[in-house]
């Protein structure tokens, strides 16, 4: 495995498996001076933690306290390494003993396998869902170099199982179950997520992240661009099979007379461009959208193989979330922030001798 | 700008300008011994060439002729850098020195003008779609190394102005209109195109991309996911708007039970995962689409502002396609390949000790 | 700052400072089952303690133990990345309060403090010689991976404030006094060193590395050659102040026809290269020497300045190595094994293809 | 091969070889508004050409025309790529036809068969000294951006064939033979060069790179210190088997009372550190040496094997330089100024933030 770092210029590198010692990662490349503390950084963990989402989510308790480690002297950071580590508590290796052998539908264990030739076959291992713990810490390093230049990010969802919501609140859905952008659609979502649990189902939905106060300018083109860093940087989240910017796939069904954002002198007339034109963000809000598969492990019987290629009747135990969302929302929202730290200082050495 | 180079091992850098001296690449990383000749990228760049799509095709005449400079010794790669350039020679720089000051919407040329303060304003410079052109060539080295691994990629286009076709013979397309994978849709493609251009306006559509005989364990977690690598390969190029992997968006709507493609002793029963499980190739076909928005070059009045911010009324001149689409398909199935071709050396390198 | 990762294919990344919590590292990219335990780095980190060179070594009692964070499992590799962590636990800020202000000669202090506006000012911080524990505890992950590929890396002490030694036995240096490559020149350097300490003053030498079984092929021309890679490697060490490859500095007076190593059915008849061609490791054995710098920290009264300019004489307190010998040369060993590791795994994938 | 490119932030990739079409390269990461001209490019080509250095010289009529083709638009760079072309005109294969089977001693003929299982045998082909024509050319391009910013380099000769020369007058350098950085070591030199010539040999020397008005502050920890980047760049050029900084290998024998640059109100009273500490720029003169061997194709008779190991005489016909002094003087130059624009971009980037 190779692809442990995310950013070219300000970069996290995790590292951590769900039953092995812990998790945690180093961010390099954070300029010194920034106000970072342990407590900011644990504030985006408890985001992601079991309970804001209802049913939706696991019984497990997972204190998941992070500790900072290096990179910061009296309250601020001094542009060395900014690393963290989070220990792992609540481990239960036996609730996973059964499936050492059996590859679950879904899941990673076969290409894992297929990869390395062997693999942690505890709870997932590195390719479990815990491993986005690093991500969440390294993206609040992130959320407190964006916090001194004027930008913020939200992240949340836009539907679940099929049921869209209207978002009418998306400053309220950091606080909201779900991370649901208004009040009304959360007795429905939990009927929803409930009555899929009765039938030993998953549900999957699409989430939206919003960076408001993004300067014009930001994305190299032409690979590097801040749409197919964006993409990137969602998609590489476990459960994310689909990433769109801006009107994203109902733009293919427009035309450009009615897809071109017009300028006025008041500035643009839309934002079916999503803030980026060209790779380069313009100076409006940066709107993309994640869609998030069902959870594999379903408490339903599965077919499925072992690793001789037996054929098995699979029935996953333990603990399991019933949709990835909202855990993932806090996720997607630390991707977007790494991704426009990275884009930011790109641009800022740029500019620097134009200026 | 500092992002023209993509991949990490399969490194392809791009320079050129729409109409500068010409454009062309840099392709580091190719092993030796790989069978290449300067035909084989000809071949891939006549595909991108205008007459693919009827009436949804530039009246422009472009030779594009590539000249292989580097790298190749007796028909065969030598393992150095692999560099070729197209001489630019249809500049007409004329046809542009209206929009000097002007910002088209839809077009990068506010953002350009914001990230670098100064900007080549004939034909779009660098954003210009003429950038493809260094792609699709070094595609086609990717191309000619995945072929001697026994893998080949295929594009073609499920979706124009929002009218789909059946995916009846994927592998007729690249000889088809459109690249069109049924041979009834491309009449009523045809019509559709000719009607959007009479009324000056234009259409966006979807693209799929597949990949057959990649093998399982390709993709490097947890950021360089083969997923969220082919998403930012696919989201560089200029017009998508919007990826997604197998089942893609139609996967949030589905529950667990129903999207896990099940196991076998025969294989897979399904391919909802688009043959990649946890970022890693699963040894199924590789599926992937492509949101392409409609090309914002409209022949309509269209609000805008100049560099000034004084508020005028556009009506671009010159040639234009009417979609992005055909000429767009073998772009992405360049970055299919450039992505695959990455992703296969930072495999074998990695269970080169193991084996 | 961002320089913290070395390495393209096999990378290591390390973070901590002297007085902050704790100093560790990730190593990305070590393929899987390769046999590593805590113990193996252990090892290493052991030879880097004061103690192996009589009284150039620092009084302090340093523990520095070890733990193995992620990346093996039942004491293989998985191919997920391997982090440890070695916990500060010596820290007494109190020995270096007086230097808050001050710039201490020689040392990064100045720097630090241009480049970031702000420093750690306790012991070094960041540029203390303890972030080489990272080093070498990377290294150890390194000379796993070499090991199981038959290469071996040595390194060792062959001058001493001046004073030459006789490479009579480098196998045994591991093991002897200040690496010693010869059994007589331990009681000389000791006298030397014990009179340098009298004297208030310090003292540098110059270390040998050599690799041993290091296959032909490795190194990327033109900029990421093996010697270059290595040349980078050594001169990051703080104290080095030169390098050299083969017969080095001594090469520009010779003539081509004496410095020119002749090949034989035998193989080569001499190693003025240094085990590499054209950047371009030749089966030989691989030959570096560094020159290291006498620690800037003497117990004499110098002139230096504060951090508001003003002129001061300093008396440095604390307690302090009389060379940065013996103390650098596990160091220096590890560098070099890592220099290896990422050429070797950079070479594998080329061939993959080929072969 | 995958190692043609050189810096993370300005980057230059390189291809080509001594008989194929050409070479050329592409800079990418150059900031916008740098003023550049085709003209500033040949200017450093021309430096480089044979005929500074008299009889050490090669016969050969190199025009060596450059040509600039994409990112300068009216005279400026527009932060796109910056591409460049020399076509390879005086080719005559015919020269080298008799070690198609050959191993040279010194030269990368063998160490290129084992790595890529074949090789460009015509004039050495990528390893050839006509690579460093692209270094040449994209150091030109750093020369452009470092001149905006207050920094020059310079490079000259401080010894030849193991005669010194006394640094009185480095301004004048670039003007001289050898770029000799006095006057009267120019006969001498020239009648050692003679005196080689005539016995068929050739000999080494030693180059000094010294870089004025760099600000305090440049530099990467740990690992991409400006020490350890100078010294990967100048080590990549063929020819260099040591490099050393500021009182470099001098420095392992002084004690560190006399090693430390002792700082004053009026600034630092001494430079052994070469203007770097802890591998940070101090804001003196960056001063570093390169140890160049002799050129290996010498007109004697030697001893060596072909491909199949069979020992064979071997008299290298041709026409070949007697040193690669002065030819790799501007080289080395270029090698710096590219490692500087690098630390510079990188820097900037950094205190953007903070400032």
């Amino acid at each position: 495995m190779s692809g442990s770092t995310f950013g070219r210029v300000f970069r996290l590198t995790t590292y951590g498996e769900s039953h092995g010692a812990g998790l945690g990662g180093v961010v390099d490349g954070c300029p010194a001076g920034i106000a970072l503390t342990e407590a900011m950084i644990q504030a985006e963990l408890d985001r992601r933690r079991p309970g804001q989402g209802g049913p939706a989510a696991t019984a497990r308790k997972e204190p998941d306290r992070v500790r900072l480690l290096s990179g910061v002297f009296e309250g601020r950071t001094t542009g060395t390494p900014v690393a963290f580590h989070v220990e792992n508590t609540d481990q239960r290796s036996r609730d996973y003993g059964d499936i050492m052998h059996v590859y679950r539908p879904g899941h990673a264990d076969v290409t894992y396998d297929a990869k390395y030739g062997r693999r942690d076959y505890r709870g997932g291992g590195r390719s479990s869902g815990r491993e986005t713990l690093s991500r969440v810490a390294g993206g609040a390093v992130a959320q407190a170099l964006l916090a001194e230049c004027g930008i913020t990010v939200n992240a949340f969802t836009v539907e679940l199982g099929g049921v869209p919501a209207r978002p009418e609140d998306p400053a309220g859905a950091q606080d909201r179950p779900f991370f649901a952008p208004e009040e009304d659609i959360v007795a429905q979502w939990d009927a929803l997520v409930r009555n899929v649990k009765g039938r030993g189902d998953t549900v999957g939905g699409i989430v939206q992240v919003e960076a408001y106060g993004v300067p014009a300018g930001l994305g190299e083109p032409v690979f590097d661009r801040l749409d197919a860093r964006l993409a990137c940087a969602l998609m590489s989240v476990g459960a994310v099979k689909g990433v769109e910017i801006g009107a994203g796939f109902a733009a293919a069904r427009l035309t450009g007379s009615s897809n071109n954002d017009a300028m006025t002198a008041r500035g643009y007339a839309g934002n079916n461009a999503g803030g980026i034109l060209g790779g380069i963000s313009s100076g409006q809000t940066v709107v993309a959208r994640a869609a998030v598969k069902p959870i594999p492990s379903v408490a339903q019987e599965q077919h499925t193989v072992d690793d001789s290629g037996r054929e098995v009747i699979l029935r996953v135990g333990g603990r399991h979330d019933i949709s990835a969302i909202p855990r993932i929302v806090p996720v997607l929202k630390a991707m977007t922030a790494l991704t426009l730290a990275d884009m930011l200082l790109m641009q800022r050495r740029m500019t620097a001798v134009r200026a």
